[in-house]
């Protein structure tokens, strides 16, 4: 089946088939449909390899998840395929563990497919200048920026949260009930990503309210996932009890939290309160209903798509969009009793 | 950036590159190693559109996924990008709501992108030969197989566990546990998907122990989603508690089923025991810990995948692998006590 079946099967020249197949507007509506169901109906598929090759590049757009298995990246995903989809892009995911380099897997992926950008799902916050320009191609950090890199800022787009402030938010959460044992819930402190931000907002919140930070309350979990959660607060609990409040990073890791606590025989929010940053659909059916400040996870995905189109198609250079969480209220966070 | 820079900053014929670039064997290790590394300095990208024109198609993998945002699907996925990367294939991932028809969309995806195979996660079993030959490309049903349809056997391969058999199984765990009022939640008894055979497994299961079906314990959500299983056990329980268990078809409908006995005051498995089939990471860390069959999940991509290869190469014929699920026990399941 071949362009020149399509048009002798409607009687049109191979020409209009052509202009339907590149989205022309000098094409009538009548003959496009006419085109358009002939295509359908013989099954013909454009060969694309054909018009690849007279634009530089392919139509795909790549994206990166670092930690894929994190239930609050799926609806960032969607969103940003179906943006691609609209855009006549492909989106080509590639997913890599929560600790992997996900620069050196964007550069793999560049050079073997034919990509024209790319958006990091999840990812740190130190790129290098040189990193970047192994890139080669015009990218977006979704979830990240770059605090403790050396990237100019016109040379990356971003869209994210801000992480200390964010972080600082959800500490005061539990600093305004009261509560001044308050842990932290992370992978590490020196994560140089969304970790080690959102801890320097918990200090800067315990700071401000007179709280001296107890290292012990400092839960490092190093690797970023539920099990390694929930091991890293059993392992404390089995030690001491000796604590009312725990912010947790991410909401999985706050599940696996409560989760830990229940074990250990205590009751949330009565014994321990817990607070964490997310706002993905499972923590709505956790009992008791997770308390988090919910990212705007749809927006996101759009966002990092429209950035790198206007990007890609030389409307605006790069930019940097910042968004906020909203409360997500829950039944987890209380006034603490001791 | 072209070939040619590349053979000239390796001082290495243009052939030898392309050789490095095709994984032809007869280039020595060394050689190899400097073009590699080369590529990687000179942050060269291969012009696969030039390739693709000598090949007939292009090397990419399509995977449907009806309804991602069941968890379920994560690990079947990353299964399936590692294992399609592996082979040289990229996976365009295309994602439709629970609803949605996802031959319609596979065969909108085989005309818009270049593809190989493809896969569908999650889908109806009732695939007709034509809609079949509207895709033209071989394809593997992962987690569905085509009961309803009268497509032949030859036509398409599948991974899928025996749903019947499975929801027998999973009914079977609470009437051996002295339960008679039992309820399965699911989202259609007429999808012609999951649901429908899992549905005639229970009511086997049921039949086998002398149990009448009471289709007031048929709770249809319409819609395969944790807010639609939540509303409808919630509407349930407002008119009657007279329920001693539940089969849920996934465990994100167990999860909330948990939820909406939980704040109708009901206790799990005091008063209702909940079963279900999937074993989702997160069913781990709810309390109680669900009581589930579970399914395979990376064994069932990485079957879709291999399968496809073989077709694609010649190697053998369409194929139909059954896997089995494995019980895992949880604290969702308890004796009848009425």
């Amino acid at each position: 089946m071949t362009i020149k079946d399509v048009a002798a099967y409607c009687d049109v020249a191979v020409s209009t088939v052509s202009r339907v197949l590149n989205n022309h507007p000098d094409v009538s509506e009548d003959t496009c449909a006419k085109v358009l169901a002939a295509i359908a109906k013989l099954n013909y598929i454009p060969n694309n390899s054909a018009r690849d090759l007279v634009t530089p590049q392919g139509d795909s757009i790549g994206v990166v998840v670092r930690g894929a298995e994190n239930p609050f990246f799926t609806p960032v995903i969607r969103a940003i395929e179906a943006r691609c989809e609209l855009a006549g892009y492909t989106m080509v995911l590639h997913q890599i563990p929560a600790g992997a380099d996900e620069v050196a897997a964007g550069a793999e992926l560049v050079r073997s497919k034919r990509l024209r950008g790319l958006i990091f799902l999840g990812g740190r916050f130190d790129y290098s200048q040189h990193e970047a320009n192994a890139l080669g191609i015009p990218f977006v950090c979704c979830t990240n920026t770059n605090q403790f890199g050396d990237l100019e800022k016109t040379a990356y787009s971003s869209v994210s949260i801000d992480d200390f402030a964010e972080g600082f938010k959800a500490t005061n959460l539990l600093v305004q009930r009261g509560h001044r044992r308050i842990a932290i819930l992370l992978d590490s402190v020196t994560d140089h990503s969304v970790s080690e931000l959102r801890y320097a907002g918990y200090c800067q919140a315990l700071a401000d309210a007179g709280i001296p930070l107890d290292t012990s309350l400092v839960f490092q979990t190093v690797a970023f996932s539920m099990p390694a959660a929930f091991e890293r607060v059993s392992a404390y609990l089995a030690q001491s009890q000796d604590v009312t409040g725990i912010f947790a990073v991410a909401d999985t890791m706050a599940i696996a939290a409560i989760k830990a606590l229940h074990n250990a025989g205590l009751h949330v929010p009565q014994d321990v309160s817990v607070v964490a940053i997310d706002g993905i659909e499972m923590s709505l059916y956790t009992i008791p209903t997770l308390t988090t400040l919910s990212q705007p996870q749809e927006t996101m995905g759009e966002e990092a798509v429209s950035i790198l189109l206007d990007v890609l198609s030389g409307t605006s250079p790069n930019r940097h969009v910042r968004l906020e969480t909203t409360l997500r209220e829950g039944e987890t966070l209380g006034v603490c009793k001791n």
